[in-house]
């Protein structure tokens, strides 16, 4: 990896969110970065998240609420980052019905 | 590591910028996330950043521009990232002297 490389998360949002959008910006040895856009849905449709490798995760723009499988529930909008641990078991269980939500997450080992 | 942590990059920004404000939200193995508080500044002082370190980077709130060593430069406003790899030299040659600018940073090997 030696040129740099840029983008902008908040632009060129999906005209259509019929389901939730996950693109890659970014890919280099166990660092994933990505960027979820949601508009009032949940997931995944059944069960939990249980993940193999570590993820932050911050909201730039709207709301979300995550449920844990400790039935603790964490609401977060603009600014607000979460570190799950991987195989810590989570839900989105909303996320704004009247504007899109943009989450950056960055995947670990 | 087995707890979420969770915090607000927007929130409790510092109450004296005499410079740059950097602050580890988390490190873990060779990732580290940091938030960066600047205000009118420039950094480095002199000279370049020239890291061991990838650096991925995005403006949440505020204006920076980076200039990189071929000359190139890049204003970077809310929602924009950078990725910089590891030894490519930069430097932040303005920020926004009107409200402060708040970086996500996240450092990788």
């Amino acid at each position: 990896m030696s040129a740099t490389r840029s983008g902008q998360l908040l632009a060129a949002l999906p005209a259509r969110l019929d389901g939730e959008v996950f693109e890659t910006l970014l890919s280099h040895g166990s660092v994933r970065f990505e960027r979820i856009v949601s508009l009032g849905h949940t997931a995944p449709a059944e069960g939990w998240f249980d993940q193999d490798e570590h993820e932050w995760v911050m909201v730039l723009e709207g709301a979300g609420r995550l449920r844990f499988e400790d039935g603790r529930e964490l609401e977060m909008r603009r600014g607000d980052w979460v570190n799950i641990p991987a195989h810590v078991k989570h839900q989105v269980v909303w996320t704004d019905p009247h504007q899109p939500t943009v989450w950056l997450a960055v995947f670990y080992a």
